[in-house]
Parts: structure tokens; sequence; C-alpha cells
């Protein structure tokens, strides 16, 4: 593709040769011939020197003697590049002869439904819709339009998932949650989970991640949040819109996070909790109980990020600080004598 | 179903209204009219006099305007009602023409393969048990009675399912543990794994969890045991009856863990320790070595809780005592002179 | 087989009577009439004179009394007489007839595709590699030879791998990296992840573990290196040669590890950084900027594992330290009279 029509696509201000030929992308420093790339972190403004792009995406104000497009937000920009010229694979319409498609359900129109995946009674599927071999949805299950379920996702009996939904490989959305009673001989029994998930408009969800249905109700995830892989969300969580959780984050029953929350990698938080609007969690932080809106908590338990950042300061010099107060009683209990014990 | 019908099924004393009609379930803020709901935290009493509910399971003693169940237990009591009242779906007994069940396997009466399921050579499956679409058991597997396995779940070559077994989806019993022997040159070589994996009866193993199989021997978990998603169980760990392990937990091989034991979320347990009966570990504790019987243990390296929190609490405030540290220094070297040397 | 057969295939110097009958494996302690035992901890020497073993291998210079196998690296030529014992299980060559092979596909001599297989558009299987049923290879995926593919495993789009290449059952291979760019509103918009995924010769992956695509480029697993179960490699990661990552370990995008390092269970490493060769980082640790080659690592953040051990026995007697501390105050007040403020 010209760089001339690219910039069309993208709206955005060509400056340099626009007839340039475009067949790739890549990073600023592997980026070779014909290839697009993109400056988004000033610290590497010095690459542009040196590398063989055909051309690159950069914010207003930067200088480049190669072809550039100019976007405010040249990393956004430069996504929806790759989108147009690394469009993802993407199967025909049609039901795959070896699915087995329930004659109770219904597939919309230009949807696609691969070898050996199951739609069960009852289960509608959305137009344009994908689902890629070995994608198992059980009965009452609801998929809007414009979704991608890749190999091995399972949803469960009743669930249901908003319009342009990822879900990544093998990941299990509905899987009863973890509730049990406990009897006087110390035995559990199962509390069954008769409720359902909701996944709202433009989620994605990452490979073998696990959202747990309800006990009673539901458990909710909000429209365009995204869950990395080896998440676990309990059983009637609610996670608000936009937030973020990255890989192996487990979020215990009940707890509801509000909107723009960021937890990093294998954070947890307990349940019957409510996180604030915009808080976020350092990686590994634990959290056990609510957070107001707007902080950043890490360590656990978990405190403010600079008192924690603070505090592992000092815990690194601990036995320094020790071997101080140990001088300290020495030096006064010579000072003062006898009455010095301990 | 009648209260009253209800009742009696459960074995419960009913006060108030048998007549009134129970067509769902539902907490006590969500519950709406023919809902039954429960009362087993005495701080939501206050919401007895609000509830919309058409009944309500109550812990004796407890009074309320609104038809009743009394229950010594009204968790558990309301845990039974609800298996009553909506009883989870179930397919019909047989084998599903899609699936692959091997000419040498045996399949008991009333059970259920489904589509894409994979029983293999030499393998058995129990009366009025349940396999979803995509389960897959290896050959020489063994699944007991009124077990339920649900899709996507593999269980390996020769591993061996008691009688009522739940296994959630996705989850993995039997791959091989990581064993490796390392040469000289530092390259590792595998260990085969050529033992095996016992799951007692009544265990329930949530969504992708995964249980290794023992080098040599076997890894078992006890009767009643429960474990929740992305779990982790290394090779011949050995796991008593009753116990909990919450989501994300891990233990490393050969550890084992007495009855009634419980792992709050991402704990981890190091290899060939012994956690004694009736331990509690809190949220990400990591523990490295074995644990007396009967503690609670939280941190990392784990401690005792009640120390952990005492401890938890200074290291917020490190920074202030390392203050306090240095202004006594400094007066102590003020009052006491030049020898004040540090 | 005769212990005599067992060493002449091992290489082995073999004592005592080579005319026993060895027919099976196992540990000092459960060793049975018929078992080949081994001694690699020495503290275990004891066993040797009450084993009902038939025959052990040790290192050299250990006597006892029953026949034995002497080996430089007992462990890893145990290993070995396993694998030569007890021959993991290996389904026939061919493709089975409820397989789904592409006709554009390639599947290499005396290899094995199981029931339900996917192997997809111009995909190619190597010679006498294995997968087992419900395996899923995506269009344009290579696998090399003598590789085994276990029940549930996905491999995404153009993912290659190498040869003898062992994967545990339901990990993912090349699922979309976790990129978002966040546009002025606050809502993030998908990078597509146009890169792949290598896993060199010899790299075993563990139950359940996701291994990214790169967003651009690829990311790498390196010869002979391992990795347990639930383990998440972030896009764009490099793994060198070697290496051992456990259970539950997690590393955030476009990190480089080097060779032979080893990170225990439920550790955690922030992306972008660099993870020199031989590093070792003990349980839970939490790396959150790069680590120098040979270095032992624990804690979050992550300090040298000597200086970590010290501050956390100091951590544990917090308390005592902060009421030392206040004792000083008071003492020093006392002595040198109003001035002691605070």
């Amino acid at each position: 593709m010209k760089l001339r029509e690219l910039a069309a696509r993208l709206g955005c201000e060509l400056r340099g040769d626009g007839e340039v030929e475009i067949r790739g992308v890549a990073g600023l420093e592997q980026a070779g011939p014909g290839d697009l790339t993109f400056l988004a972190n000033p610290k590497y403004a010095a690459h542009l020197a040196t590398t063989r792009a055909a051309a690159v995406v950069v914010a207003p104000g930067h200088g480049a003697a190669l072809p550039r497009l100019v976007a405010a937000n040249p990393y956004l920009t430069f996504a929806r590049a790759v989108g147009i010229l690394c469009p993802p694979p993407r199967p025909a319409a049609g039901i795959d002869p070896q699915a087995h498609v329930d004659a109770t359900a219904v597939v919309g129109e230009g949807a696609h439904v691969g070898a050996f995946a199951v739609v069960g009674p009852r289960a509608r599927v959305g137009a344009r819709t994908v689902l890629r071999p070995h994608v198992v949805l059980y009965e009452d299950v609801t998929v809007g339009e414009d979704c991608l379920l890749h190999s091995g996702v399972q949803v469960r009996e009743r669930c249901r998932l908003g319009d342009r939904v990822v879900v990544q490989n093998g990941a299990v959305i509905g899987a009863d949650g973890f509730g049990f009673a406990r009897d006087a001989e110390g035995q559990y029994h199962k509390f069954p989970q008769v409720g359902t998930v909701v996944i709202e408009d433009d989620v994605e969800i990452g490979a073998l991640t696990a959202i747990d249905r309800a006990a009673l109700g539901e458990t909710r995830v909000g429209r365009g949040t995204k869950l990395d892989n080896l998440v676990q969300i309990g059983h009637s969580v609610t996670i608000g819109r936009d937030s973020v959780l990255a890989g192996q984050v487990g979020i215990a029953g009940s707890t509801k996070l509000g909107e723009r929350v960021t937890l990093a990698g294998q954070v947890g938080v307990a349940g019957h909790l409510t996180i604030g609007d915009g808080v976020i969690a350092t990686a590994q932080t634990g959290i056990p109980s609510s957070v107001e809106p707007g902080k950043i908590v890490s360590g656990y338990p978990a405190i403010e990020n600079r008192a924690w950042l603070k505090s592992s300061a000092v815990f690194a010099r601990l036995p320094e600080l020790q071997r101080r107060v140990r001088e300290l009683e020495a030096r006064v209990a010579e000072a003062l004598g006898a009455r010095a014990g301990r």
C-alpha cells in the first residue's frame, strides 16, 4: 500500500514522499526497507536517524528525514496502521461440516463456526462472529456480533457476551464459583452456582483466564475492559469499564472493581471489597481491604505506593538498623549505668 | 414448589404460611416476589425487614415477618434448597454419535458422553457419570459413579477418579510432573513421570487447575477436598481430606498436606514439606518449611499470623522508625561527645 | 529385563548379580522385589540397608549389599533407566479418521494425529511427531520431528516448534500478547499482535502454560529450556537456553532472560528487563529491574538473597525492635531532660 493511501485511511497528516510503498510493520530498530515504524517514547528519538524503515508515525513537532505520518497519539495510530496492513486471518463464513450445532441454536449471518466447535441448545451466535475450532458454547449461551472466540474457549450455560468481544485460547467463562457450605463435621457441601456471567461489549479476555459464574445473580465485566492471561475472576465479581488486569491477577468473590482500574501482574484482591475508580495496584500487591478511588497501592498488605517504596528501602537495610539500635542500647547502658537492663 | 413441600424435603421446621409458592432463589437484597432467601450472617439481619423475598431460611431464634424455614446452619440448608429449586442442567443418558469411545472402553449405565469427547482404550466411566463435550480420557483412566466432568477436561493415562467427583472446565489431571535430571554440561534430561494421580470421592476441582502425575507412585487428593481455579499441584503431592485450596495456589512436588487445611488465594508451598492438619495460610503466603498442625501462618517466609500482622504494621512505619533511630543517635552523640562515632 | 542387559544399555558399571530380573522402578523406601531404585542424596544412604529393591543405582564409592549400577550421576542414570523400563505410551503412526487435517497440510512419516485434532492450512507436522486428541494447530504452524503434543494444546497461526519439543495438556502457544493503545478518553484499542512464537529444540512446556506471540517480531524460548505448569510468558519475551521456570511464574512483555536462569514458583518479572545468565530467583520473588548475571535474588522488590534472608529475620522481630527504640527514647529523654521532645 502506498503511504499516501495509508495516511488517507488513518486520517493522518502526511509529510514527505507519499508514493513510498509500505509492505510491513516493525519496531524502530528492527525495521527494514518497506516497513512502517513509529516513535512513541521520545527517549528512542535518536533511532530515527538510523532506522531503515520506509516511513514513521511520529507526534507533531518531531522532524525526521524519512517520510512520516503525524499523529497526536503515534502508538494508537500505529496500532490502527498494523490492523490495516496486517489484517488478522479470518476464516470464511459458514459452519464447518465437522462442527456440532444444535438444531435449536441460531448462528447469525456471516458467522463462522470451526471444526469440532459445539453450539449447544438454544445458543445464539451473532452476525459475523467467528468461533475457531474447539470452541464450546453450552446451552442458552448468547454471543454478540463481530466477536472472535479462539480455539479451546469454553462458555458455560446461560452466559452472555456482548459485541466485539475477543476471547483468547482456552479461556473459561462461567465455570462454577468456589462456593461450599461447611457442616458440623467439617465437610464441605456444594452451593450450586446458579448465577451467570455477563461480558459487556469490547472486552478482551486472555488465554486460560477463568471467569466464574455467580452463585446467585451475575458476574460482570464492564465495557472495554481487558483481562490478560491466567487471570482468575471469582463468582459475583463486578469489574467496571475500561479497566486493565494483567497476567495471573486473582479477584476473590463478590468484590467490585470500579472503572479504569489497573492491576499489574500477579495482584490478588480479597473478596467482598470495593476498589474505587482509577485505582492502580503495582505487581504482586495483595489487597485485603477496600481501596479509595484514585489510590496507587503496593505490597502485602497493600499500603500507599509511596509509603511502600520508602518502607521497602528501609527493609533492605533492616539488619543495619537493628545493629544501630543494639549499639545505642550499649552506649546508653554504659553511660547511664546499671539501670540499663534488657 | 410450595414452601411446605420444600420444608419437608429439607427436613426443616416451617414457620408461617407454607402455601406460599417458591419459584427462585436470591440474596436478601436482590430477592423479589417468589424468591427464597437466607440469613447466615447476623450483621445482615436488618435486611430481613425490607427484603421482598417470599420466604427466608434463618437460624433458630431469628424472628421475621415473612414465612421462614428454621435451620441450625442456614447457609448449608439454603445451599440444599438451591439444589432442589434450580437443579443443574443434566444431559440425557447415552453416547453422542460424535463422541469417540474406544471399543475396549466401558461406559456405565445412565452415563452421558458428549460430542467430541474421547474415552480411550480400556478407560472406564462409572454409572450416571456425565462427560460434557470435549472431555478427554486417555488410556486406562477410571472415573467413578455420579461424576461430572465439564468440557475441556483432560485426564491422562491410568489416573483414577472416585465417585461424585466434579471437575470444572479445562482442568488437567495427570500431566507429567516437572522432573528433570541435570547433566555435567548443565542440560536437563526428562525424568519420565511414570506414576499416576488418584482423586478420592467427593472432590471438586476448579477450572484450569493442573494436578501433575507422580514421577513414581501417585499424587493423591483426599476425600471431600475442594480445589479452586488455576491451582497447581506438583508431582507426588498428597492432600488430606476436607481441605480447601483457593484460586492460584501452588504446591511444589512431594509436599504432604494434612486434613482440613485451608490455603487462601495465591499461596505457595515449597516442595518436600509437611503441612499439618487444620493449618490455615492467609492469601499470598509463601511457605518454605513444614508447618505444625493447627497453625495460622502468613507472609513470606511464612510466620505465625499474629506476629506477621504486628510486623506488617511496623513495616508500614519503617521510615519513621529509622528516623527515630537517627534522632536518638544524634542526641546520644551530642550528650556523650566525640566518642559517638558511627 | 536382566540387570546385566540394563547396565549394558546404560553404559554403567555393574556390581553384584547381573542375572537379577528388573520389572519396575520405585523410590528407596517404596521399592519392592523386582524394582530398580536409586540413591542420589547421601542423606538417604541409611535406607540402602533396608530397601527391598532388587538393585540400586549409586555413585562410585557407595557400597551396598544388593546388586548395583555405578554411575557418576545416579539420578540422571536412573531417569534413563526409567525411560527404558517404562516407556511412555505411544500411539501408532497414522491419522485418526476423526481428525481434521487440511488438504494443504503436511504430516511427516511415522507421525500420529489423534481424534478431533486439527491441523490447519499449510501446517507442517514433522516425522514421528505425536499429536494427541484435541490438539489444534492453526494455519501455517510448523512442528518439528519427534515432538509430543498432549491433548488440548493450542498452537496459533505461524508459530514454530523445533524438534523433540514436549507440550503438556492445555498449553497455549501464540495467543495474542496483551497490547493496547489508550486514547484520549481512556479507552483501550487493540494493538494487533502480528508477531509469532519460536520454540527451539528440546524445550518442554507445562500444562496450561501460555506463551504469547509478539506484537511485532517474535517471542522465543531457547533450546533445552523447561517451563512448568500455569506459566505466563508475555509478548516478545526471549528466554535463553537451559533455563528452568517453575509453576505459576509470570514474565511480562519484552523481557530477556539469559541462559541457565532458574525461577522458582510464582516468581514475577516486570517487562522490558534483562535477567543475566545463571540468575536464580527464589519462590514468589518479584523482579522490578534488571538483574546481573549469576545473582541470587529474593523478595519484592527483589534484593540479593543473603540480604533478604537477614532482613526477613529482622522483619519477624520488628515489634520487638520498635519496642526497644521506644524504651531507648524514654531512657534518653529521662536522662537528658526536657529537651527530649517527640
